[in-house]
């Protein structure tokens, strides 16, 4: 099964393929990593596809392209190889249990460039895990745009979508979190009280959450402890059994 | 007032914070220019205050990043300077007709980073611009992620989020695509006959759409042939005027 890492840069994606990789193949399961990112310098996992063979966002730096161009047009240039990368993936996930997805650096390259949209389309019942930072968490209206911001993958990409709160190991509270994430009735309550405009919309967009959304669990994950492992795994699975019902 | 060009890079924020600027200098007004990208290398304009005075991506990727770390990096960088840039902006703002403020080339940048949202938060009423590029519109579902993008964008930044579509001058059929973005119960229409996932998803949430969106016109914009650029303005004005309602 294919189970792809969406975040935002510096959220975590690469260290947690790595680790969750290193967690499943010591539990006996064949795993293959693929690297979406023309960005990046070093990976602790070994790429069984990695896109830097065709292309690197730092050699066309060095041609005269700024960074932001430079990685738009690593990924025009990889539309060439989009078939092959396909079919590559596909062979993989016969071959393998797991075939890990690691997306590009910057989120927004895979899911508003026709690479990452058209891959996503090409591969069979692939489960996203769209990881944030808890820096992000500051208000109870962030809590509602994390929600949301995963609906919106899922729609982008068409590809069942499972929220996952990364780096726990650096949270105090989390239990806190958690009933903001998983309880929309405290959310709403909360979201209530902020009379701005901004608390009007959280509310009426989280009052909207359960009737729009799939049933889906957060997870909360640590590549530095393995917290949440275990439920990654399971929750890939039961995608796979079940096709998306992730209540 | 402040208008806030957003959008991924390649969107045409930058080409666009010039042309229109260039457009009310030659109205008569006064316009500032705020360039926060770190990233890029050359302006189409003569910034007031330019962020590359204290880091570029470029000299930290000298010292060793990755393009996606260096980019992290320079905006972690930028903290320290952050009441700095307020400050300058809200004496500009009130030194000028129009502050200009070109974000950062990657737009999660602008969104998820704190520089970005704790900057919005402390500017008067500002006008964000949401620029989108028609490429990627090419299935029905694709109009509703662009509209529920611009909310989300609102609910982030907590400030009025206009979107627009940007390099009309390329597009053939403006028409068909105008319905699509202002008329809900056309697009719903043809959502309801994509069985897929996906479709189900972007019908209930169009759904909603005219219950959680505040009234918001979608701008088509052109730098090449400045179409728009009128409609801009008076969206500009009406919603300092109004804050707000832009029906």
């Amino acid at each position: 099964m294919i189970v792809v890492f969406v975040g935002t840069a510096g959220s975590g994606k690469t260290t947690l393929t790595g680790e969750f990789g290193k967690f499943l193949e010591k539990n006996e399961k064949r795993v293959a990593y693929i690297n979406l990112d023309t960005g990046v310098k070093t990976l602790p996992y070994t790429p069984t596809v990695d896109v830097r063979e065709h292309i690197t966002v730092e050699e066309l730096m060095k041609k005269g392209y700024g960074p932001n161009g430079a990685i738009v047009e690593s990924y025009d240039f990889l539309m060439d190889y989009l078939n092959e990368y396909v079919e590559k993936i596909l062979e993989l996930e016969k071959e393998n249990d797991y075939v890990l997805i690691d997306t590009p650096g910057q989120m927004e390259t895979f899911l508003f460039h026709d690479f990452g949209v058209k891959l996503m389309e090409n591969l069979p019942s692939p489960l996203v895990v769209y990881l944030f930072d808890p820096t992000i968490l500051r208000k109870p209206h962030d809590y509602c745009f994390v929600r949301f911001f995963a609906l919106l993958i899922d729609l982008r990409l068409g590809a069942t979508t499972v929220p996952a709160l990364n780096k726990v190991d650096l949270i105090r509270d989390l239990e806190k979190i958690k009933r903001y994430l998983e309880d929309v009735e405290y959310l709403s309550a909360r979201l209530k009280l902020d009379s701005s405009m901004q608390g009007l919309l959280a509310y009426k967009l989280c009052k909207f959450l359960p009737e729009v959304s799939p049933p889906v669990r957060v997870l909360y994950l640590s590549a530095k402890t393995r917290i949440g492992f275990d439920e990654l795994e399971t929750v890939a699975y039961e995608h796979y059994c079940t096709c998306g019902d992730l209540t």
